[in-house]
């Protein structure tokens, strides 16, 4: 494709998307890789760069690659959101050269955003935005937008400043065209604006986006100053990474980053495997502890797994349903006492219907309602309690300020196997003559 | 907050962003809703019910409550997708009630796109879009997107049409904004549109959206007729909506919409957890089978749920693993086989780390290495096979036009248990004479 070739590959590649460029640009070799940075400017391919969707870490190692004014120019051309992602995992040494190399705006911009906390606003806006001041006409408003259509992340908003920098108004592109000419900004401009804190939680910014169907939100600092904005395209990457966060809770294993290689992934899941392991062990202890009431029953072994595994797929269920109701953030306490509330009834209801069902199915089959009775009673009480963890766990954990979904699937049905065991065989003990007598 | 007050009403509802007029409208009484209908245009109450986002039951019922001729001019005012995605569910005769009462233009839309299948573009496409011709100048351009900009879903994007309206190309306002007055729509569009097909997955469109960042996409029939389009809150509502089905899946539970009513919540979990304890039955007649075994040796009955718990979260994680990549459809033969290799593989070496771990901890704890030879013998086992039916279930569930997040978390698990019970007791039988010899 490229040997020399400058402007044949120029002419091929600079008419597709972005996206189509990254895709191909993640598939060269390094020496191929060395022709492009010959071949395109860095405008060029900080454009291509804006749209690369690998580990930072491995476009950093592309950085290395580049000579260090040609890698600042690169990073000057991307947006500053974009940069910093990168930026972040830069050698403080390659990072402090590359900031001295750029024009001092841009370094300022990306060393002010690298102080903000990770998953916030501050992270993942641009400071690429359209400000305008509400004496201006619409005519001038649409001038201005021309000007800066080139650089700013959204034209489709620009938002209305007053002397100090606050924020005061948006208007949309949409509003400015279909103005009179000499309107004046602020008397067409939305001063309902709806903006967000710069250490907003993005999962919160996302979910303002998606409610009100916006394209972009301003955000502010605490002094309502106007200093980034989040367009709808970050917000889709956040959804994407928090219901893959969930998912990845609820199955014990980081979905988002599975590697083909098998040694790989087996390294990254056998921590968690292991832990339930060592955790699934005082299951087994709790079990051993119940071997001479096994010995003399040995039936009671027949359903131990199906104790566990129906109070684990119910815990699963009501941990699901709950780190949902916590992601909605409806979190004042009488939410929360009324979500306790309704897993627990709901348990008792699921618990009895199992219960009662089991009790008919093993009555019949063991020809034994006493030790039906027995699995019935065990069941429902293992539901009911595995129901109530299901719900109280991420909620406690929401509490503590740790991410509920990390309470996740296996650990809940791993602990819900503990305190079925003990349940099951206490039940079983006081029974226990009712068992032998007739049953085994 | 409104007794007969209208204008007072007016002035404080209105002035609202339609989404918290949306919030504010569903919290109302029927009588207080009959107000709102007196004082409100249909043009404004279609503006707040383009933003309610209720199940399409309950927003029909308002329709029902309003005169038919206010509903139907609602319901015209509404954006076509959002009001064909309500009338869906309207009752055949109150349906052609409205449709006769609306416009013929608009009626005609509605009644071609209540044949689009669910889940594809056709049924979450919008049919307001901008058209515009290749030889017009960018002037003419945007006069025809300041005229249809209250109309039109997006303005940010008009499409180009030859003279059989088949797509030919894309124009942002942006380059509108920034190009020549006098230049030709011609030279100034992007001819490599990319677009979708009406009976395309929704899921894909979500893709496409999502890797090129655009903020709407164009929809055409097979013709290349342009016929619709989708935008990004659309988009937005598609990942909400597929990430809670795979997370459902995962959990058993349908998590989109968990009744408050205790009662309701159990009825619709129940179904799941009664299949799988019929399911789970299975594994007690089996263990039941080795019952003999359990007696001899009531050692065994110590480690049954530490094998089928861990073979059970292995599985859970191969399952989460396989159902992303094939959510990502690179679903080649190629790459299905080598997920399956990477499973085989993933999963051998996580059986023999496991299957190791637990057998010095078995024979330490217990002082009898050949016991813990026949636990992490059948732990090995175990998980080597619920780690390629995890990967295997999803990609034959795809493979047969079903959605792989259905063979849900546990479904496997169960599985798994039944598979685990299985090996472990057969391994046992082998070892038997040496496990009591020393053992028990």
């Amino acid at each position: 494709l490229e040997q020399q070739q400058a402007t044949k590959f120029r002419n091929v590649f600079l008419v597709l998307h972005v996206y189509e460029q990254a895709q191909i640009f993640i598939e060269l070799t390094k020496k191929q890789r060395a022709r492009v940075y010959r071949y395109l400017t860095p405008e060029e391919l900080g454009a291509t760069f804006n749209a690369i969707e690998e580990e930072p870490e491995r476009v950093i190692s592309y950085f290395d690659e580049m000579t260090p004014n040609y890698a600042a120019a690169v990073i000057t051309q991307m947006y500053t959101d974009n940069a910093v992602d990168i930026l972040a995992f830069a050698e403080k040494k390659n990072l402090a050269n590359y900031l001295r190399l750029m024009p001092r705006e841009k370094s300022d911009e990306i060393k002010e955003m690298l102080h903000y906390e990770d998953k916030t606003a501050g992270s993942i806006m641009a400071t690429e935005l359209v400000k305008i001041v509400g004496n201006q006409t619409a005519r001038s408003g649409l001038h201005v937008l021309k000007k800066e259509a080139k650089e700013a992340e959204t034209i489709y908003y620009a938002y209305v400043i007053d002397d100090d920098e606050k924020l005061i108004g948006v208007v949309t592109l949409r509003q400015l065209l279909i103005s009179d000419d000499d309107a004046l900004i602020r008397d067409i401009m939305n001063d309902q604006v709806k903006s967000v804190k710069v250490d907003e939680d993005q999962e919160d910014v996302a979910k303002t986006i998606r409610d009100y169907n916006f394209l972009a939100i301003p955000v502010t600092d605490y002094d309502n100053k106007l200093i980034g904005i989040i367009t709808v395209d970050d917000i889709i990457d956040v959804i994407d990474e928090e219901s893959a966060e969930d998912y990845s809770g609820l199955a014990g294993v980081d979905i988002e980053d599975s590697p083909d290689d098998p040694f790989k992934a087996a390294k990254k899941r056998l921590p968690w495997l292991v832990t339930l392991l060592f955790l699934g062990m005082s299951t087994a202890t709790l079990i051993s502890h119940y071997e001479q009431l096994v010995s003399e029953a040995s039936i009671l072994a027949v359903f131990i797994s199906s104790i566990t595994g129906t109070a684990g797929n119910a815990g699963t269920q009501s941990l699901a349903v709950a780190v949902r109701k916590l992601a909605y953030k409806d979190d004042d306490t009488k939410t929360i006492m009324r979500t306790i509330f309704t897993e627990a009834i709901t348990g008792l209801v699921i618990g009895l219907v199992t219960g009662l069902t089991i009790f008919v199915i093993v009555g019949l089959w063991k020809n034994n309602f006493i030790l039906g009775l027995v699995i019935g009673l065990a069941m429902m009480c293992a539901i009911i309690v595995a129901n109530l963890a299901g719900s109280l766990i991420p909620i406690v954990m929401d509490k503590l300020g740790f991410d509920p979904a990390v309470a996740s699937g296996p650990f809940i049905s791993t602990l819900s196997d503990l305190t079925s065991v003990l349940i099951y065989f206490n039940i079983a003990g006081l029974f226990l003559s009712f068992i032998t007598g007739t049953g085994n």
